[in-house]
């Protein structure tokens, strides 16, 4: 008794061959449990017709913030310090929970009609997005960003375990909880120790963002004779899994150190070009072995959660930076999109890629569009051509949750009302 | 008796007011005769609700090669040399005018879809592009690509006079022609001369790729101890109005020359990221007073003709060469992508801006989508949310040639069909 997907085009990204033309896959559950040829045993509750389409993992966001989709347009153009300080900052201080909530759903709608079925979130009112993931049937970390604030620092860590304790394996399993210190910048080195210590204690892994600015990776040096990875790095934040976001400006040694400690990078392309963050050595961090998993970063620098524009950007933008039209090909920015960011959210053996016995998460595109015929390489199309919007069908967990691109778990129109009702209130509390 | 555009968002690119929120647009025959307050007398015999919906000009892809859609993603991720000589160039020997025809109507409807009304072409079988553009209803310049080969020079001289005589002024004005040298590095001087020439006698511009790779500039050097646009200059080919596709790789004294002659440079993002061409000087240009306008470069290096991507690039990629994030902010990039590409094209007393006496080419984009929401700002919605999938309806020449996302004018199925059939061809030829 299971979903069979009949006849596609099956991009599987499990290392093996890259593209399989009509291919059979067979759901039970909420697992892969055959592809190919169809046995004769099998019973088909569900068939979905794979003609024209690919079927491929579902996208891995591996780092953003959802709750900011209320602020998306809201302040473009404007040097960083002025952004956050002047404009987001000032905001985001008047946030309550039931506006994470609906700008978190207003992101997994964006997010799934793009393909996309996990993503790793930092923000707080972090019990919202648990929810929004509860209800939209996608998967994603919860990780509650913790910046150091005098008199508070408990708190937040106290914050961290409960979020831990309620929500880790929740959802039948969709929901993961990690730890996030915001960044070296934001956290003392004590009490980046005491976030350490709790990571362990609740044997999770660690979501930071390091390295995004050049004016970050100074004031490290001025302040710690040393980068921020390698002053992480000291502090044995690296015993424990890590997801790197940005690591824009990072030197050899940190390279070394993150191989070494096989730490995933995240490289988020739109939000360091459009906050003039700079260009990540995506190229020469793949060449040495470390896995560079891809994220949108928040929709306020971005300004949209679309993974297949990061795609896309991930393989143009490396190959102008590095003068060399072979840099990050095609298969390699899907990689970072998929198994790559499984990976980084320690959930590979499970999702990032379609093989038996992994869960279904998984996405179908119509490729019968104009934009992208005449169909000489499927996997160049899929970097190059394909776009968000032509998504057709969205698989999690093994249940259809978007089919001929209308949403099965989520009130659409109730959520943008909500979201442009709060969206409108925030700028002039 | 004319088209009524109701209670749209204005956003005019004209220079003044950049967004006019319930804006009505009056246009009769293939003008716009009216904005604003609807006039008692009107007579109206269509209404289009422009609620939740954007109007603003017809984008204008300054620089592509339509019939090039056969060869999307035929060859990515090579070197520029190799991908040219053993990949496009073989199958472009085999090209037949039939071919081109149909490749040039599959790009016509992907420009289509994505907001295009204007493409500004370099191809060969010329004929075939301007009965497309007759049937597409869309608006475009043809220009025959010259590439100096001993033995025919004077048969492509002929070909471009031939070309003008036959397609200049058709289509109820929607075809231009003008005169098109592939780049100094593939015409002789005394050849440029000639061609030269030719544009002064038919008394039209030039289309010319200048500066695109660093070679090219440093070829240049050595041939003629000079860069590639002091070389055309000191031709005098910019005593004629000149489009300049790339300028990639200019100095200073090249921004010096484009700004004194009033050149206009056409900067392709996408095309210059993917074959690692480098980053051109854009926000430098802009500054400088050049009016840079936008293009897709043809779908084998890109690989689409979305030109929301090139707007979008343009925005973000300069933010981080320059360190700035304020470089070309998102007006500057829908500037580029309209009035600076109507300004290319010698059509800005006509097109590239939304005013009484223009001629009737706009797009409505259907803001109604949860990637677009909330909307805070209209012009950063434009140029960093919107995508060439949410353009709903397109009017060219007071013409609706496309509503909720279906075209009008062309058969898709059968251009879909005979596109994949030739290009399966070409590849076994």
């Amino acid at each position: 008794m299971g979903l069979l997907i009949k006849n596609a085009t099956l991009v599987p990204m499990d290392g093996k061959k890259e593209v399989l033309k009509n291919t059979n896959i067979y759901i039970e559950e909420n697992k892969i449990t055959h592809i190919g040829e169809l046995k004769d045993d099998i019973e088909v509750t569900r068939v979905i017709d794979g003609k024209n389409k690919v079927a491929m993992p579902g996208l891995i966001n591996a780092h953003t913030h959802v709750g900011m989709s209320l602020l998306r347009n809201y302040a473009d153009d404007l040097p960083l310090h002025e952004w956050l300080t002047e404009k987001i900052w000032p905001v985001e201080a008047n946030l309550t929970a039931e506006d994470v909530y609906w700008g978190s759903l207003l992101s997994m709608i964006e997010m799934i009609q793009c393909g996309t079925t996990t993503f790793c979130d930092m923000y707080f009112f972090m019990d919202e997005v648990g929810k929004g993931i509860e209800e939209a049937g996608v998967r994603g970390i919860l990780t509650r960003g913790i910046i150091e604030e005098s008199g508070n620092e408990d708190e937040k860590l106290e914050d961290t375990r409960r979020l831990y304790n309620n929500w880790n394996g929740k959802a039948n399993g969709r929901i993961k909880v990690m730890v996030a210190p915001h960044a070296p910048y934001t956290c003392s080195p004590s009490y980046l120790e005491k976030i350490i210590d709790l990571a362990k204690e609740l044997n999770t892994g660690i979501h930071i963002h390091l390295s995004e600015t050049k004016k970050e990776v100074e004031d490290s040096f001025n302040e710690f004779g040393k980068s921020p990875i390698k002053h992480v790095y000291d502090l044995g934040l690296f015993e424990l899994p890590t997801i790197a976001a940005h690591c824009v400006h990072v030197d050899d040694e940190d390279i070394e150190i993150l191989r070494n400690m096989n730490v995933s990078s995240v490289n988020n392309p739109s939000s360091n070009l459009k906050l003039a963050s700079g260009f990540a050595p995506v190229d020469k961090m793949l060449k040495k072995g470390i896995s560079v998993a891809l994220g949108t970063d928040g929709s306020s620098s971005n300004n949209n959660l679309n993974m297949f524009e990061e795609i896309h950007l991930a393989a143009i933008v490396n190959k102008a930076v590095n003068n060399d039209a072979t840099s990050v090909p095609a298969i390699e920015a899907l990689k970072m999109a998929t198994i790559n960011g499984a990976k980084a959210l320690l959930w590979d053996s499970e999702i990032g890629s379609i093989e038996v016995g992994k869960k279904a998460d998984l996405i179908l595109i119509d490729m019968d569009k104009p934009h992208i015929y005449p169909i000489h390489n499927t996997i160049s199309a899929l970097a190059y051509s394909v776009q968000g919007s032509d998504v057709d069908t969205v698989i999690v967990d093994g249940k259809i949750i978007m089919e001929n691109r209308e949403i099965k778990t989520l009130d659409v129109e109730k959520i943008m009302f909500n979201a442009e009702r709060i969206a409108k209130d925030l700028i002039s509390r």
